[in-house]
């Protein structure tokens, strides 16, 4: 059984179709770990001098110019006609089906659309990068807001090329969530919406509110940072494939996976709980990624499924988990021993009561268990427009 | 005068053939930067599963087969013929002369060798630094010695693919340093070597020792980075546009000179003179890099010149700068501050001269200025053979 299972994960390198289809793939996977590692390093490390980001801009742009033309190589046509069928038979692995099925969906869309589509993309993206994270720093929408007409124009033109059957939208979120529309998320959102508004509602008028005042204090952020990679290796996240950094928004880069698997946090000097929560939200998508099997490595195939699945995981960690009593009865001698001084009076329950307060926010990523869904919603319902 | 000086700084963009000129090498610097950024992370930052730097080997090999193509663009050759000898009219400027040279130079060089050859240069030279890396933490040569042949076996045919008049070395000096040669080195390092030689026999003959063990103590990594920071703010080094990081060996990428120039250091936390002089000699490097115009920026024109004119700007810093007292008047209070434990009782004069010690060593970037030298000559006998 065990057998079967692994020889399942093997690409079968003995069919000259699979190992031509792998050769191409591969170096398609190689451009775009180098886009990743441009993005990461754009997030944590870029000079902030205006010249950098532009220069980063034209150096983004003419990488996915190339990473197109190695996604749209004719060969890779031919090869994926001749294996979309064939595939299916008993002889393929699954890995191989996997194979043919991830980049004919990759081949197919990235044929619908220009490659002076793509740079320009990749242009604006690292250009609204620059201008987003200086309007944050001084709070000013209006500096960001041409930068954000002019992404979902292109992303307009996206949705056209890519063609769909009810929305303009469907086009997008299949981009995220293969298969997915509008008509069915509305579905699922309405008794999601329904529920945590009542939910909501209920817990407002109720007059309880969690004291959640041991959460703010001054925490320097590297001791963050330090507290961030103790919580990580708690969770079985491995450092031998990773690294941690700061950036403006926290995210994941699984740039290689299995092998290299990154994760950024946005310490917050007045209130610990965005670090923490962020910490184990991303350790949630960074276990994820470095599960996936080693054979797979440097093929589309390596790495998450789609954005559902890795949302499933890193909020299955953060709520189910990084707020349960349970989880912090084994970790929070960590919290403590990062900021005695802080912490020295508080006990693991009090600490995990106080990462379980609802309220109402502004800000997505520091919303709790219940208001995030209603982030999620109202995102969605702004998109979708 | 000063207007005549800038406009010769700046590309004959209205010229059709310097404006194509420019898009095809500016999209091969942004690769180019692209694969700089590659090495940078993989010194500084890559996680050390063999997995990730396995991958970023593949990674690299590919993105230098696409730098290879863009480079050896049969585009490229037509323009510069038609430019190499129109570009010393007088309407065209100093740069378009330095574009067409450094663009004739690249093409030339690239058109000799074929691409796989390339991509397998960048793969073994991947290997070889995670081999090297991991040998030096064991000091196992042994384990290195396999991947140092590969790389001498494939230099040695770079060496003949591009031809050389009288010694094969002197195909691969002019990658340095254009039209260098091993008979004009021969005479030149003849009189370093007896001087230095004879120098350093009499300094041992004189009795006469620096005492260096203020140097020596156990000093926080992180406390000697935060030195070097500060230290090179003071010699005009721009974090705007840089940064620094740890790396097994110093060194300074210039990925997008002048906008984004970086420096690394290796803190021995026995002897702290390791990275202080590093942090003075690549801030002469990165302070070379940053003086590039912004003109000739995402040009092969932007940046040092040559290796020579690059080791004269961090070798003044280091040697003629940083080993003077005057400097240290300066500078020293910063040193105090850092490691009080260690320098509150000694004067900058003291540790100045500590900086002096002459004394010959097996590591050539901790040599002192007498037996710098010497390691150089050493080496290039070494490579000669």
């Amino acid at each position: 059984m065990l057998t079967q299972e692994t020889r399942s994960l093997e690409f079968s390198r003995s069919d000259a179709r699979i190992a031509e289809l792998l050769e191409l793939v591969q170096r398609a996977e190689d451009l775009k770990a180098l886009n990743d590692l441009a993005e990461w390093d754009q997030n944590t490390q870029l000079p902030q001098a205006d010249g950098a980001g532009e220069l980063r801009g034209h150096q983004m742009a003419t990488l996915q110019g190339v990473l197109h033309e190695s996604r749209t190589n004719l060969r890779l046509g031919s090869l994926l006609d001749a294996l979309d069928e064939a595939v299916k038979d008993a002889q393929f692995t699954d890995a191989d089906r996997g194979l043919v099925r991830v980049t004919r969906r990759m081949f197919d869309q990235a044929t619908k659309l220009p490659r002076k589509l793509v740079e320009e993309i990749a242009r604006v993206g690292a250009g609204s990068f620059e201008a987003w994270r200086r309007a944050r720093e001084r709070n000013d929408f209006a500096s960001f807001a041409p930068w954000l007409g002019r992404t979902v124009t292109l992303q307009r033109e996206v949705a056209d090329r890519f063609g769909y059957a009810e929305t303009r939208y469907d086009a997008l979120l299949d981009l995220y969530e293969p298969g997915m529309t509008v008509r069915k998320l509305d579905a699922l959102f309405r008794p999601v919406r329904e529920v945590s508004t009542t939910l909501l509602r209920r817990i407002e008028a109720s007059g309880n509110t969690v004291d959640d005042s041991c959460l703010e204090g001054d925490f320097d952020s590297e001791k963050q940072v330090a507290l961030s990679r103790t919580l990580l290796e708690g969770m079985g996240y491995d450092f031998s494939r990773g690294a941690i950094a700061i950036s403006p928004h926290p995210f994941t880069s699984g740039l290689s996976s299995p092998y290299d698997v990154r994760v950024t946090i946005h310490p917050d000097r007045r209130y610990i709980q965005a670090s923490i929560m962020a910490a184990i939200h991303e350790g949630g998508h960074a276990l994820y990624e470095q599960g996936s099997a080693e054979s797979l490595a440097r093929t589309p195939v390596a790495g998450g499924v789609s954005m559902g699945m890795h949302e499933s995981q890193s909020r299955l960690w953060e709520n189910a988990i990084g707020r349960s009593e349970a989880f912090w009865r084994g970790q929070y001698a960590a919290v403590q021993k990062a900021f005695p001084e802080h912490f020295a009076s508080v006990d693991a329950a009090t600490f995990a009561r106080a990462l379980n307060r609802v309220q109402p926010s502004l800000i997505r990523i520091e919303a709790d268990e219940v208001t995030y869904n209603l982030h999620i919603i109202v995102r969605y319902e702004l998109e979708k427009e």
